[in-house]
């Protein structure tokens, strides 16, 4: 597996992922309907670092992007997102698109990385815990899971 | 004091206090140089509920917005901000900005109310507090206070 940084034309590729992962609205608190358009904004907008992780054959299976979670006098404290195509999930792509980013996010000179909601059933939770994140805290039932109804979500943090 | 929606012809009387506030970089999470349209974008932009405080003279002594903390599954959970005058402090401004905005975001149908980055010396935590705001964790040290270094940022939550 390649993780690298990704282009403008990496996009179509990241999308059909990127959608069926919104779609479900079991972990990304974003509209569903995300208008392409709209979604590549989100993802690959002017103030994202995007990285794409790339099988053997060349085929885009996971993305993640890093950009300050907030601003000015706290602009050294990045946020981060990350997708694997769900049908690849389970071989370690999360975990090696993470490590690259944490590595990533501590050479451009953050002093730590917060995740601002990350939905409590979402199994990236245990990956975030082994990565060295902590809860620091959870928003309780802000978010209507269809399977499990209002669930948390969580803060996660980690010093870089 | 009168506290009513805001209306595009309001900014340039918001903007001197806003500007004043965000370059003391003292209480908010962005840019202190923002330029006046960034800031304007910020604090009334399309997905923005904007209300403003008049004195009996009918100047603008405080602004806040409403709106959404997150999107699609987490709709339902608002984000507010507020801004008083630092020349009118003390004058329970806040207060009624905030009383006001609470009671907009229930009606809106908000379920509950996050703030996502409170300077841990800003006074106002007394004030969330004393309004049913409690402290679901903090990010320590996110933020390079001028006078304090470091402090944390700390999430707070409300349910409505």
């Amino acid at each position: 597996m390649l993780i690298r940084e990704a282009t403008a034309g990496d996009w179509p590729r990241i999308w059909p992922f990127w959608h069926r992962i919104v779609a479900a609205a079991e972990t990304y608190a974003w509209d569903p309907d995300t208008s392409e358009e709209d979604a590549r904004a989100l993802w690959m907008g002017p103030a994202k670092c995007v990285y794409v992780a790339e099988d053997d054959t060349g085929a885009v299976v996971g993305s993640a992007y890093v950009t300050p979670n907030y601003g000015g006098p706290a602009a050294r404290v990045a946020n981060a997102g990350f997708m694997v195509d769900p049908d690849r999930s389970g071989l370690g792509i999360g975990r090696a698109l993470a490590e690259h980013v944490l590595r990533a996010a501590t050479a451009a000179g953050y002093r730590a990385m917060v995740f601002n909601a990350v939905v409590e059933t979402n199994p990236a939770v245990g990956l975030w815990t082994s990565l060295g994140f902590r809860i620091l805290g959870t928003v309780p039932e802000a978010y209507e899971h269809p399977r499990h109804g209002p669930v948390g979500l969580h803060i996660m943090y980690r010093a870089l």
